[in-house]
C-alpha cells in the first residue's frame, strides 16, 4: 500500500531508503576515488564551456544571477530539494530491477476490458523501444509527419473496419473517458439531458461515466437493457457492452430499435478482437462503437498506457472528440495527410469547448496499428478464434464438473458459478499464480481468456475449478463443430459475415523484412528529436534518455492486470511512493493521484476535487473560476466540464495578469468564487512577480488556486507552487519529467495537492487508493487506477539520476537557453513578453508576422523552417502571428545556434523580400516546404535556385537533409473533404 | 560440461528434450483449436502466392519438382530432419529465459583481457540493438556506407591515438589471433622463422602464437624478457605483454633498445584503458601493438565478440592484416572513406595469401569507437583512474593482511601470494560469487580490477583475502598520492604525458541527444537490410529477426568471463549442447567444435584437424591440398597456413570439377593426399552431379574431404555433407544460422566433423573442451574457448522456431528465388553455369561486362544499382566481370522483382548505349551513384534528365528515396595517399 504520505509534514526531513549497494556507490564519489559518472551532464545539453560564453552574451556573471534576474525573490525555495543522491544509470537500472522483482506476474484471465497479448519483438524493438518513433512530437507540421499519419490513418483504417462504422479518430485515452466522450457527443447532438447505461457495462466505465456527468447535469441510470425505455424521448443515447462486462452477447435487436424509433443515439463499448468473429457494432445497429485497442500488442502494463478507440457514423463526423487524422492534398496537388478538424491546445474553444481532450495515445495506436499489419485479417481472425474455442472448451469442461455458466453466448469471457467454494477457489488459483475475476456478490466468478492461452492454463483452469478432465479430454469429448454457440457456426445470430482490413496494407507486410522496411520507411519520413531539436513553446521536448525508457519493457511493470490484488504490485506501490515523495518535495504539495493519464485530465481532476472539497466545507454553490485571458484552451474547457463558471481575467501587454480586473472580478463574484487558474510562469514565458499576491488575493476571498504545471520545468529545485500559495496542480509528466512525446502520446498528468485537498483526489470503483474514501472523492477520471502505470518508471528513473544538484542544473539551463535564443533573435525579431528585469523563464515568444512588410505570416516562417531541418516552435499560440520558443535544457549550445541561425537567416530572406528582391508571392517562404521532388525536377520554374530552396544555410547538407516528403498541407480542403481512412 | 555427442549414432533417435510448457505448447496445435504463429512465416518471404506464382514462371509444378532438378538424387536426405517440434517466438523467448537463468552471474576479477565494463544504455539500444547498424552488410560499396566508414575510422583513429602507432585497422577477431596475425606480419617482412614470447604473455595467446607458428616452421620460444637474447639476427619479432598477464609494468627499455638494434619487431599486446595513463606503447618503443577492445564497452560475453585492434608504425602499413579504412575521394573531388589496401574474399591472394582473414569485428569495433567518442579522453581517463586508484588501495589493504604483491608496478592487475590458503581463498570468493585468476603453481592468484568496481566490490575482496580493514579504512590511513607506483605521480617513468583523442570527434558529442545524433545522422547514410534486399552471392543477407537478437542483450549471456568455471555457464552448455546436436543432425557429422570465429577460422581449424589426424595415423607427411580453381580465396590461404602444399584443379565451362585432371593429379600426388576442399554447391553457384564420386576418390586415395560450407544455405534439410562423403565443414552461421553481419562481422565459423576428427578439434590451454586431450588437438584457433560464444543463441533460436519443416521450405524456397531470378534476367544477360538440368542452386552468376559494346562493366552496374535503392551484388567473384546473386529465402517476390526490374532496367540503359543514344563515357552508369548534391544543384550539364539519374525506375520515390552520400570513390588514389585515421 501507498504510506500515507500525509503522515510527513512539509519540513520533516524524509530519509529516502535505497538499498544498501546504492548507498555503498553514492558515498565512494566521496572518497574522491571513485569516479562515477554524473548523468545530468548526459540530460543537460549545454556543456560548461558553453555555459559561459551563453551567460557571457547575456552579460551575466552565473546562472544563480540568472535566476535571480529571473524568478522573483519572493518565491524562491533557497534551499537544496530533499532528494536522494543521484544515481548512475547503471545504479538506477540495477535498482529499477529490484524494485520490478517485487512486483509478480500472475496470470491474468480477469477481463473487463484488459487483456493478455503478445507484442511482436520485431513491433517491440523497431516502435516501442525506437527513439525515432518515441520522440516523435504532435504531427501539427505535417509535412515532416508523413509516417506517423500514415500510420494512424492505418489505425483510423482499421477501427473503421472492425467496427463497421464510417469514421475514427486516432486514439482516445481509455476505454471510460471515450464513453464519457460518447455520451456529451450524444447530448450535444440531440440536446437531451439523460444517458442509459447498460447494467452489463464494465464498472470502471459505468463510475467514470457517472463522475464525468454530474457536473453537466446529464442524468445517468443505470439500467437492464430489457427494461430501457426511450419513449420519454429524452434520452440522449444509451451505452451498451458488446460482448458485455461478463461475456455475454445478447440480442440486441429489440432494445436498439426502439432507442433508435426515439432518437437515442446506441453506442456499443466493444472489443476489437471480438469483432474479427461477431458482427461489427454497425451491423448491430450501434451508431458510436468505443473500446480498447490494447490487446492489439500493447502490454497491459498496470492500466496503461494504452489507445482507445472511438467510431461513429457519418453523421457525427464534425463532433468527434479527439485527434483525426485526414487526408487532404499538398501544394503540389498530391494526397497528403494531416490532422484534421483539430482539436489541439490552440483549437480548444476555451468555455466552449466540447472536450478537453487535446492529446492521444500516438504511440499505442501505432503499435496496435502495426500489430494489424502484421498480423492481417486472417491472423488475427485466428487469433481470435484461438481465444474464442479455447473459452467453448473451458465452458465445456466446467459444465461438465458442475459448474453453472451464466452465459448462452459468448467470445472469450464466462461468468461462472461454480460448484465450489468462491474462497476455495480463490485458495486454488492463488497456489497456481492465477487471477481471476471475483464479482462482487461473492457468489460468481469471471474467466476471460486471450489469444495466448495455451493448454497449460486450461488444465489449470479446469483444476481450479474442480473438473476431474484436462483440457484434451474435454477436446475429445467435444464436438466444437456442433456447437451453436460456436461463433463459427452458421447457426450462430453473431457470427461476422462481413469483411474486414481488406485494404492492402493489412495484407503486405505479413514477413519480418517487409514489415521492417514498412516501418522504417515511415519512420525516415519524421522528425523526432533524433533529428534535430523541437522547441515547441509549452510542451518540452527534452531528451528522453535510453536509461529511464528501459524499464518500460520490462515483463514486471508490462505484464500486470489493472486490477489484481495489491499484494502483486508492491514494487509498483515502491516506486509510486518514492515518485510521490519525490514529487511533492519538489512542488511543495502533500499528495499525489496518479490517475489522470494527461494534464487535461489532470486539470479536470484537479478542480473538480476542488469543487468537492468546497461542497464538503458548506461551500457548493462557489462555481466560479477565474482565468486569465492569455490561458492554454484546456484551461476553461476543464473548468466547463467540471461544471465551473468561468469569468476571464484580463492580461497586461507585458503577459501579466490585469490586478486591477481580477480585484474587481473577486470582488463581484466574492460569494461565489470557487478558483482561479493560472499558469506558472504564465503562458507568455514570463515569471510575474505578483504571483503571490494572486495567490493570497483568492485565498482570502474563499477562493482555491489551480496552478497549471505545464510550465513546471522553470520551476523545478527553483520555486514550488505549493510554497507560495497554489493548492492543486497537474505535473505533465510527459513534459519536464521525460515520458516521451510518442508522437502524441502517452502521457502523463497526475495531479499534486495540499492536504486539505487530499481527501478529495481521484477514487476508482475496483481498487482502494490509499487515503481516498470513494465517498469524499469526486470519482475516477481514468479506467486505471494509477493512469498509465506501466510509465511512471521513466520519471521516477528520471529524478533518481539527477537528484537535486543535477534537477536545479537543468531548471537553470532550460532557463539560460530560453534568454540566449531569445538575446541571439531580440535584433531580427521583436520579443514581446518579458520579465520585469528583461529576461524570459523557459520560454519566449517572438512576433512571427510579416504580413504587412512581406506578406509573410508565421505558417510560412514555420513552414520554411522545415527546409532548414527544424520542426517549428509553436505557432501562433498563445499569441497570433507569433512563435514560442522552449529550446529546454537538453539542447547543446550548438544546436540552439544552428535554430537560430536558420530564424536569422529566414529574417534576412523576409528583408529580401521587404525590399522588393524577392516576389511576394513566388518565394522560398511562400513555397515552403521544398520537397525533394520539387528540387531535383527538370521543370524547375522558381525565381530562386534550387539551393536556395534545399540548402539555404551552410550546415544544411546533402548527406544528411532531411526532407518534408510532402509539399505544405491544404487544411480547408482537407476539413471540407472529410477522408479518415485509406481507401 | 558438453554431453558426448559422439555417445549418439548416426541414427540413434535423439530425444529432444524441451521443458514440459513447450511440449504442452506444441501438442495445442495438433488439436486444431490453437493457433500457434508459425515464425517460419515470418522469416521466408516468399507466401504460398508467390511461390505457385514463381513456380510458374519457372514452368515447374511444385517445390520438390525444382529440389528434383536442382539436387543430385544421389545425395538427397529423403527424410525429415530430426529436430524439435518449432517453438513460437514467444515460446523460444521462454525457453532462451529458462537457459540463461541457468547461467550464473559472478563478478569476474579474473583479467587475462576481459574485463567489466558499461555498455552506455544509448549505445546498446541505438547501435547494437538497432537493425540500422546490426544488419549492415561489409562496406564494399562504400557509397552506401559512409555512417559506418566514419565510425570505423574514429575506431582507428582512437587505437592510433592510444597506441601513439601511425597505423592501425578496422579491427581483427580477437587479441590471440592478432598476436598471431603480427608474428606473421614480422616473418614476412624480415624473412626471419624465430619469433620470442615473453612468459608474462596470456596464456591463451601463448597457445595461439605457437598452434599457427608450428606449420609454418616458425619456432617460438617463450622466454623471460629478460634473458631474451637477439644478437643472432634471427629473432623476427618479440612479443611482451604491457602490462603483463600478472598485472605488472616491466621496464622495457633496454630489451626493446637490445630488439631494435638486431633488427627484431617489438610487439605489445596492450590493453587500451590502460593506455589512458601509461605511456604508449609507441614510447616505449613497439613497432606493433594489438589487444583487445572488448573493455570499451563491449560485454564480456562468455568470450566474444568483441573487437580485437591491431596497429603498426608507418612501414608495416602495407603488410598491415585485415580490414583497414581509408580516406579516398570521390569523383566530384571530395574525401570520402572506402576499405583501402582490401583484404577481403576477392583479394584473398589464394596461396600467395599472407593471412587468411576476411572479415572483422566491425559492430563490435563501432560500439568502442562510439563508446570513446561518447566518454571522450576526459571520461576514459577518469575511467581508467578509477581502476587504477582502486587497484592500488586493494593492494594496501592486501599488504597489510600480511599478503605478498608481486606486483612493483602496475595498472589495474595484482599477482598475490596470499597469506591465506588458496583453498580457503577460493572458498571465500565463491561464497561470495567472486572469480578470481588461480594460477596454475597453485600458490598465486590475481585479482584485476576495473571502471566499474565499487566499494562493495572492494571490502568484499578484502575480506576474501583476510584484511580486517575495509575500503574505506584502508583509504583513510593512505596517502595515494605519495605512492610512487600511482599512475598518476610524476616521479612514475610509466606515467603518460602526451596527448590521446583530441579531434573534435572524441570532443563533442557527450550529451545523450548529441549522440543519438550523430550515430542517426551516421546510420541513415548507410544501407542495411532495413532498406532493400542484399543479394550478395556467397554471403547470405537473409532475414536476421529480432527475436532471434533479443536474448544476446540478456546479462546473463552477456557479463560472463569466458573463463569461469564451468559450473556458473551450465545454461551456456546447453544451449551449445543443443545447437550441437542441432548442427549435426542438419550436416551430417558428428560433432561440433564452436571456437573458429570466422568461415576462415574453421577452414584453417578443419585443415589442421585433418592434418593432427594424419599424423596420429602415421601419415604426417601427407600434405597435398588439392583446391578447384573456382574455390573461395581463403581455402588455399587457410591451407597454406595450415602448412599443406597447395595444387589447383581445373575447373570446366560449366563450373564443375574437371574430374580427368582431378583424377590425373590425385594420381600424380597418391601418396602425399592430405585433402580436397571443395565447396557445395559450387561457387559457381550449382550442385554438381558427381561430387559423391570425387569425394570417393579423395578416400580411395587416403585423402580427406574438407567440404567449404559458405553455401550451406543450400542444402539444409536436402542433402548432408556427412552424408555424401564430407568429412569435415565450417559452418557460416553468421549467413545460413541467421547471425547479422553487423558491418562486417561479428561471425562465427564453427565446424562440424565426423567421428574420426573429432579428437583432432581445437583444444584451449585454460578451459577444458570435452572430447578433446589437449595432445591430440593441433591446439587452439581462437582466444576464447567457444569462440563469439554470446551470439550463438541467434543460431540456436533459428533452429528452435523453424524446426525441419521451416528449415527445408527456407532452403526450397531459397533455391526457388534464386531461379526465378535467374529466369527473369535470362533474356537480358547471359548466364553462365547452371546444373544439368538448367537450374541454379541458391545463387547464380550473370555476366555483367558491356565492356565492347558500351564500355561497360560490372562496376558500372553495381553503381548504376545504387541509384536504384539496392546494394550491388557481388562483383566480379569469382568470375570476373560477372555479377553473383543469391536472393535468399527471406525476400518476397515483389522484392525479388523490384530488383530484377533494375537490373533488366539498367540493361536497358546499356542497350541506350550500345545503339548510341547515349554517350559511351558520359552516361548515367559511368557516372552513378548519383548523389543528392549533385541532382540539386543547379549546374546540371548531363546529357540526360535529373529525374534519370536519381529517380531511374517508378518505384524509386522522392519521400523515400536512399541517397549515395558520395558520388564514385576512388580507389587507385585512396591506395596511393593512405589515410586512416581522422585529421
Amino acid at each position: 500500500m501507498l504510506p500515507n504520505i500525509l503522515r510527513l509534514t512539509k519540513n520533516e526531513k524524509i530519509l529516502r531508503l535505497v538499498s544498501k549497494r546504492f548507498v555503498s556507490a553514492v558515498s565512494d564519489s566521496q572518497n574522491g576515488l571513485a569516479y562515477r559518472e554524473d548523468f545530468s551532464t548526459r540530460h543537460i545539453g549545454v556543456n560548461p564551456k558553453d555555459e559561459t560564453e551563453m551567460l557571457k552574451l547575456l552579460n551575466l556573471k552565473s546562472l544563480e544571477e540568472l535566476v535571480d534576474k529571473t524568478v522573483p525573490k519572493n518565491i524562491r525555495l533557497n534551499r537544496d530539494l530533499n532528494l536522494s543522491e543521484p544515481l548512475t544509470e547503471q545504479e538506477m537500472l540495477e535498482y529499477a530491477r529490484q524494485i520490478a522483482s517485487e512486483n509478480q506476474v500472475y496470470r491474468s484471465f480477469i477481463g473487463l476490458g484488459y487483456h493478455n497479448c503478445h507484442m511482436p519483438p520485431v513491433i517491440l524493438r523497431n516502435i516501442f523501444e525506437n527513439p525515432g518513433w518515441v520522440t516523435q512530437y504532435t504531427p501539427y507540421q505535417a509535412e515532416l509527419s508523413q509516417g506517423r499519419l500514415e500510420s494512424l490513418l492505418n489505425f483510423q483504417t482499421m477501427v473503421c473496419d472492425l467496427t463497421g462504422l464510417e469514421i475514427a479518430n486516432a486514439s482516445l485515452l481509455d476505454e471510460a473517458t471515450a464513453a464519457a466522450e460518447a455520451m456529451t457527443l450524444c447530448a450535444r447532438n440531440n440536446k437531451r439531458k439523460k444517458f442509459l447505461v447498460s447494467d452489463r457495462v464494465h464498472p470502471q466505465t459505468v463510475d467514470l461515466v457517472k463522475t464525468r456527468a454530474e457536473p453537466l447535469g446529464i442524468e445517468v441510470r443505470v439500467e437492464n437493457l430489457s427494461q430501457m425505455k426511450f419513449d420519454s424521448k429524452d434520452v440522449t443515447g444509451f451505452l451498451f457492452q458488446y460482448p458485455d462486462t461478463d461475456g455475454s452477447l445478447l440480442d440486441l435487436e429489440s432494445v436498439i430499435k426502439r432507442a433508435k424509433d426515439n432518437g437515442t443515439v446506441p453506442v456499443a463499448a466493444t472489443d476489437l478482437l471480438s469483432l474479427c468473429l461477431l458482427k461489427s457494432p454497425k451491423e448491430v445497429g450501434a451508431e458510436i462503437a468505443l473500446g480498447n485497442a490494447q490487446r492489439f500488442g500493447v502490454p497491459l502494463g498496470f492500466g496503461g498506457p494504452h489507445a482507445a478507440f472511438f467510431a461513429c457514423t457519418d453523421k457525427f463526423k464534425r463532433d468527434m472528440p479527439g485527434r483525426i487524422i485526414g487526408v487532404s492534398r499538398d501544394s503540389n496537388g498530391k494526397p497528403a495527410m494531416r490532422l484534421t478538424l483539430q482539436t489541439r491546445e490552440q483549437h480548444i474553444r476555451q468555455d466552449k469547448a466540447t472536450s478537453n481532450i487535446c492529446t492521444a495515445q500516438a504511440l499505442l495506436a501505432n503499435i496496435s496499428a502495426f500489430y494489424a499489419v502484421y498480423h492481417g485479417p486472417e491472423g488475427l481472425r485466428k487469433k481470435a478464434n484461438h481465444a474464442h474455442l479455447h473459452t467453448l472448451v473451458l465452458a465445456e469442461g466446467l459444465k461438465n464438473s458442475n459448474n453453472q455458466i451464466l452465459n448462452e453466448n459468448f467470445f472469450d469471457t464466462i461468468k461462472i458459478k461454480p460448484s465450489l467454494s468462491v474462497l476455495e477457489i480463490k485458495k486454488r488459483a492463488e497456489y497456481k499464480k492465477i487471477n481471476l475475476r471475483y464479482f462482487e456478490d461473492g457468489q460468481h466468478i469471471g474467466v476471460s481468456l486471450d489469444d495466448t492461452v495455451t493448454s497449460q492454463d486450461l488444465n489449470d483452469l479446469l483444476e481450479i475449478f474442480g473438473s476431474n478432465e484436462n483440457f484434451d479430454q474435454v477436446v475429445r469429448r467435444t464436438n466444437l463443430a456442433e456447437l451453436k454457440h460456436n461463433l463459427n457456426s452458421n447457426e450462430n445470430q453473431f457470427k461476422r459475415e462481413s469483411k474486414y482490413l481488406q485494404h492492402p496494407v493489412f495484407n503486405s507486410y505479413h514477413s519480418e523484412a517487409l514489415l521492417v522496411r514498412y516501418m522504417k520507411i515511415l519512420e525516415n519520413k519524421d522528425v523526432s528529436l533524433v533529428h534535430s531539436m523541437i522547441p515547441l513553446g509549452s510542451c518540452t521536448m527534452k531528451l528522453n534518455s535510453t536509461t529511464e525508457l528501459i524499464p518500460c519493457s520490462w515483463k514486471e511493470f508490462g505484464s500486470i492486470h489493472p486490477f489484481v490484488p495489491s499484494s502483486q504490485v508492491k514494487g509498483y506501490y515502491k516506486m509510486f511512493d518514492e515518485l510521490a515523495k519525490d514529487l511533492c518535495e519538489i512542488t511543495g504539495y502533500d499528495k499525489i493521484s496518479f490517475q489522470p493519464n494527461s494534464g487535461a485530465q489532470g486539470e479536470y481532476a484537479g478542480l473538480r476535487a476542488i469543487m468537492q472539497y468546497l461542497k464538503a466545507n458548506g461551500k457548493g454553490d462557489r462555481r466560479v473560476c477565474l482565468i486569465p485571458t492569455s490561458a492554454h484552451g484546456t484551461n476553461p474547457a476543464s473548468a466547463a466540464m467540471a461544471g465551473m463558471k468561468i469569468h476571464k481575467v484580463n492580461v497586461l501587454k507585458s503577459g501579466a495578469i490585469d490586478m486591477n480586473h481580477l480585484s474587481e472580478l473577486i470582488k463581484k463574484y466574492q460569494n461565489n468564487l470557487a478558483c482561479a487558474m493560472v499558469t506558472y510562469p504564465s503562458t507568455f514565458g514570463v515569471f510575474e512577480s505578483r504571483i503571490v499576491e494572486v495567490c493570497q488575493l483568492i485565498h482570502e476571498n474563499g477562493g482555491q488556486v489551480y496552478l497549471d504545471g505545464a510550465n513546471l520545468n522553470a520551476q523545478v529545485g527553483l520555486c514550488r507552487p505549493g510554497d507560495y500559495g497554489s493548492d492543486v496542480s497537474h505535473l505533465n509528466l510527459h513534459k519536464t519529467f521525460c515520458i516521451p512525446h510518442g508522437g502524441g502520446g502517452p502521457g502523463m498528468g497526475p495531479i499534486g495537492v495540499k492536504a486539505h485537498l487530499a481527501p478529495y483526489l481521484p477514487s476508482h470503483p475496483l481498487v482502494d487508493i490509499e487515503g481516498v474514501q470513494r465517498s469524499d472523492s469526486f470519482g475516477s477520471c481514468s479506467a486505471a487506477p494509477f493512469g498509465s502505470s506501466s510509465i511512471l518508471p521513466i520519471s521516477w528513473a528520471y529524478i533518481k539520476m539527477m537528484g537535486n544538484r543535477g534537477l536545479q542544473k537543468a531548471t537553470k539551463v532550460a532557463i539560460l537557453s530560453s534568454n540566449y535564443m531569445m538575446k541571439r533573435l531580440e535584433k531580427h525579431y521583436s520579443i514581446n513578453y518579458v520579465g520585469d528585469e528583461g529576461f524570459s523563464a523557459h520560454e519566449f515568444i517572438m512576433i512571427a508576422d510579416f504580413k504587412a512588410s512581406a506578406n509573410v505570416e508565421a505558417t510560412d516562417i514555420a513552414k520554411r523552417l522545415q527546409d532548414y531541418g527544424f520542426h517549428s516552435p509553436t505557432v501562433s499560440w498563445p499569441v497570433h502571428g507569433a512563435l514560442m520558443v522552449e529550446p529546454t535544457e537538453s539542447e547543446s549550445k550548438e544546436e540552439l545556434d544552428r535554430m537560430c541561425d536558420a530564424l536569422i537567416s529566414i529574417r534576412e530572406e523576409i528583408r529580401k523580400i521587404e525590399r522588393g528582391e524577392w516576389d511576394r508571392n513566388n518565394n522560398p517562404l511562400k513555397n515552403a516546404p521544398h520537397t525533394q521532388e520539387i528540387c531535383v525536377s527538370s521543370n524547375w520554374d522558381r525565381p530562386y535556385s534550387r539551393e536556395t530552396a534545399a540548402y539555404p544555410i551552410s550546415y544544411i547538407k546533402p548527406e544528411s537533409k532531411m526532407w518534408p516528403t510532402c509539399g505544405r498541407v491544404d487544411d480547408s480542403y482537407g476539413d471540407k473533404n472529410l477522408v479518415v481512412k485509406r481507401k
